[in-house]
């Protein structure tokens, strides 16, 4: 049995905080964790703009409702899941993840929750776990599974080198170069190949 | 998070086997794990048999195809969906969910696989591994979820008992006198409530 494991941002869908930055103006809510490696360091820095700013959650969920999967990303992942089993693992929040999860047709994801008070602003976040990509990797290897990971940041290198195999997808040129021993699939049609060299091999 | 693992069959699907029996007339494959809690006797036994009479995987799917889930279901899950993350622990095969996952809408499982040879006779099955429900649970609560597990037979019950909260649904009587300590859902509107409950608590 296998499992392919996904990053949702940049593979399937567009960066969130880049749509909300340019819905807002906000030009410091653009950088992401292919700026910024150290994840905690990029939320603080994100929940002190939006408390700045005086925005809510609902606000977020707002603009998030009017984002779309990549194009041809829903077609890729319902030919994938024909195919073998597919998690998702993102370091979003299942606040922020249900309207695209809608669009994708449900796929299971793993991922972070905020904590939000009762006027709807954001207060905190809980990581589900410390490198929670690398460890759901490590913990499906434990189950039996062979794995494969896919992503495009660098808070995706770490299960892609944690499992069976694995692949880059439309991943800066920062992160290219650092790791030219990866493969790079820049088309869905590529993406799901390499994928199922891997499942039969 | 919280992630909810659910049995397949007699949850969602009607047990496959007793179906197959019921096509092909054959009574001896009525026997599930409601009856013979160790999996590897009960397989060997169904092995045997499907080789006396001449069956191949291709006849068993002939029959899967013509199976629908249970009433209800499709709704059920769709509904569990939005809510949480679920995945389905079945002692079944892949070669066998296929055409009962596209009838759900695809949700994630976790399974078996048969070998099969060139023929298309059934020439053995490989366990992802042994207890592997059980283990499944073991290692989503690695991940840092919470997790709420159910099902109706004796190989379900070690799942429930390591997950952090559980319940049978339409379990059979000596199943239900056995372990009189845990909730017993009949309906999918009790069975979501049920988990609704573990989702708020």
């Amino acid at each position: 049995m296998e499992v392919v494991c996904l990053d949702l941002e940049g593979v399937l869908v567009p960066e969130i905080w880049i749509a909300f930055a340019e819905k807002t103006g906000i030009e410091e809510l653009r950088l992401t964790t292919r700026d910024i490696p150290d994840y905690t360091v990029l939320m603080n820095g994100r929940l002190r703009i939006l408390k700045e700013h005086g925005l809510s959650l609902g606000d977020i969920q707002n603009v998030i409702s009017e984002i779309r999967p990549l194009e041809g990303a829903r077609a890729f992942l319902d030919r994938l899941r024909e195919l073998t089993q597919v998690i998702i693992l993102s370091d979003t929040f299942r606040e922020f993840a249900s309207p695209l999860m809608r669009q994708l047709g449900w796929p299971t994801i793993f991922c972070n929750s905020l904590v939000v008070d009762e006027s709807g602003t954001i207060t905190g976040f809980t990581l589900r776990q410390e490198d929670g990509k690398r460890k759901a990797i490590e913990n499906l290897s434990r189950m039996g599974f062979r794995t494969f990971a896919a992503g495009d940041s660098y808070n995706d290198l770490t299960m892609i080198a944690a499992a069976d195999a694995g692949c880059l997808f439309r991943a800066p040129a920062n992160i290219l170069q650092e790791h030219p021993e990866l493969h790079l699939s820049t088309t869905y049609d590529d993406f799901l190949e390499t994928i199922r060299g891997f499942l039969n091999g």
